[in-house]
């Protein structure tokens, strides 16, 4: 039996063309480990709009209904190759109901079941699963309630085992107010980590202070680098994230390291001899990343993304990592969704220059069958 | 019994002035593991000149006997404020003859002997060495021979360990054409691995073709990136080191090795996921380092520095890479030099504005009691 609905897609042509746009589609039956899902919520993820707009100016589109033409810039367009022509679907993540499954048994254990899952085309009225990227939810769990159970959770998780499989003790981490930052102080403090908080404005001071949050340093002071050496120094922190990627955030990170690292030690025209590390996991800004001032040549500056972290540390890692998320949704990792929108007003002008605005405190949930 | 002579020290003070000196000064008897080394031959490493002069205006300096006084900009001199107002000797390695030593039995054996030695204070009539870090030659290796048996030699085998620690099979070298790219060639031809040869000049084009080096790329060409990505392909490099560090050196090697790793699969929003790392050993530019265009989120760039990579591997490896050179001082690790200057001459305008223009082929021994 077949299921119809709708699918968004995402379209950059070589012209510098970017088409969004909501299409009818037909899903056939599922095989084997797959499944097939009737998506009820899904957030919008900064990775996901980084997929679906990318740097296209939005606020000058062409919107039609179900559609958006915009135009991308040629520095991205250009570095965007491999996606020209390509209609990609979109939404990591997502819960639904399973209403369809293939031969295999773990597929048809989940027949029927509510899931969590992350098909990676959760934007969609139903999307295709592994069986091995779907959990099935207890009854008391809503799909929003597991709708973001795997990007933020396990990517805050993520960088906590990083840091303990590393040998590094404390960690700075920069977007600090995102969704995702906000776990990741919960998940610290849980674990009597010390944290770092990075921010960029005082709304964003405030908000972890709220959550309470030890160590938070506002970017846009003045006196943002002796403080980040100041918090260093109290923490001995060694290790950072940074989702921006472009700029001097990272930088920033082993600049503040190094001057920690330094201070005690005899002059060395090499730097310190103490191991300083960052990793970029976002490319919030898109342009190049600049490494400028005195950091030494005892550091490391890495990409960091989860499904290659998940593939190092093996199934049993990700397997005990995911099931303290599905302990915590209520708690640790619980999103807050400020607006909730159905897939057919996902491209109107109003609402993609809103949730592509990325403010802090909001965060988007599409509602595919709502 | 105490010594005396010179020592060539270099002061900057924080208002950017740069003093780089031969003054007289007295050696006591050395205690201990220490060995006292009467100089006889001392290369001039790329990594001395950015301790002597780093990035000062030498051209414009006011030159007066034994003395050299030049302005720093003002950019490094912040930079380098560890160093402010301390006179540091210079120097890394050298050979001479061991004219008093402490009581230690290691410090003992080497009594009367020429050796090779790294005392970091090399640019001096005598100078303290741990006996450690000297060797005992044979009769038939001269001073001049063994001058530069540590530094250059021992980053080049280091290169080629890390890349076999790390599970690399194949290497990108940029600035190839130095005295340690020449020994990284020949390292290469004996041990049969593939090296990428970065270079900026047809004259180093010839200079390494004539060394038999299969695969050169002149970045001062076009079409550099295409036939960098082309040796990529070829050789199936993941692994770069790179001297140069400030500029968009280290981001070519990743752009280009992520080119050849995202070629044949479907696109992915992240990139590929085979694993690329660029090492950064030098900074010839003391620039900002950018890393631009698409590299994914698979990919590593780390500092690299002989001393802390000698502690991670620790004696044995050490002591292997050590006598592998010794017994190609001749041959592998043989250093040209094409110009010998004796310590009171190093410091007059003719000499400095030559050795630190550091051009190809060009490759100073300092004699400091010739």
């Amino acid at each position: 039996m077949s299921h119809t609905g709708k699918e968004l897609t995402t379209r950059l042509d070589a012209n510098g063309t970017l088409t969004v746009q909501l299409r009818e589609r037909t899903w056939e039956a599922p095989k084997g480990r797959q499944v097939l899902v009737r998506m009820e919520a899904s957030p919008i993820n900064p990775s996901d709009l980084a997929l679906l707009f990318a740097a296209a100016d939005i606020e000058n589109a062409t919107y039609s209904p179900g559609k958006l033409v915009a135009q991308m810039p040629e520095a991205y367009t250009r570095v965007a190759s491999a996606r020209h022509g390509l209609d990609l679907p979109a939404g990591s993540e997502g819960a639904g109901t399973v209403v369809a499954a293939g031969d295999d048994p773990a597929a048809q254990a989940l027949m029927g079941k509510r899931v969590a899952c992350v098909p990676g085309t959760a934007y969609a009225t139903y999307a295709y699963c592994d069986a091995a990227m779907a959990i099935a939810l207890d009854d008391a769990t809503s799909a929003e309630q597991a709708a973001s159970s795997f990007v933020n959770p396990m990517t805050a998780l993520g960088f906590v085992e990083t840091m303990k499989a590393e040998g590094f003790t404390a960690l700075i981490h920069a977007a600090a107010a995102s969704n995702l930052g906000q776990m990741l102080v919960r998940i610290c403090q849980e674990d009597g980590i010390d944290l770092i908080n990075i921010v960029r404005s005082d709304e964003q001071v405030k908000l972890l202070q709220d959550l309470g949050a030890k160590y938070i340093v506002n970017s846009s002071e003045p006196d943002f680098m002796s403080r980040l050496v100041a918090a260093v120094s109290e923490t001995g922190a060694r290790l950072g994230f940074d989702p921006i990627g472009g700029g001097t955030m990272a930088s920033a990170m082993l600049n503040a390291m190094e001057v920690d690292a330094a201070r005690d030690i005899e002059f060395n025209r090499y730097g310190s001899s103490e191991f300083k590390k960052v990793y970029i996991y976002g490319k919030l800004d898109t342009g190049p990343t600049t490494i400028a001032g005195n950091i030494g040549f005892a550091w490391e500056l890495a990409g960091w993304l989860l499904p290659n972290f998940l593939a190092k540390v093996g199934p049993q890692v990700a397997g005990r990592m995911r099931a303290r998320v599905m302990q915590g949704l209520d708690t640790t990792f619980a999103s807050r969704f400020s607006d909730r929108i159905g897939l057919g007003d996902m491209l109107t002008r109003e609402a993609v220059c809103r949730y592509a605005a990325r403010r802090t405190g909001q965060k988007f949930l599409i509602l595919p069958n709502g």
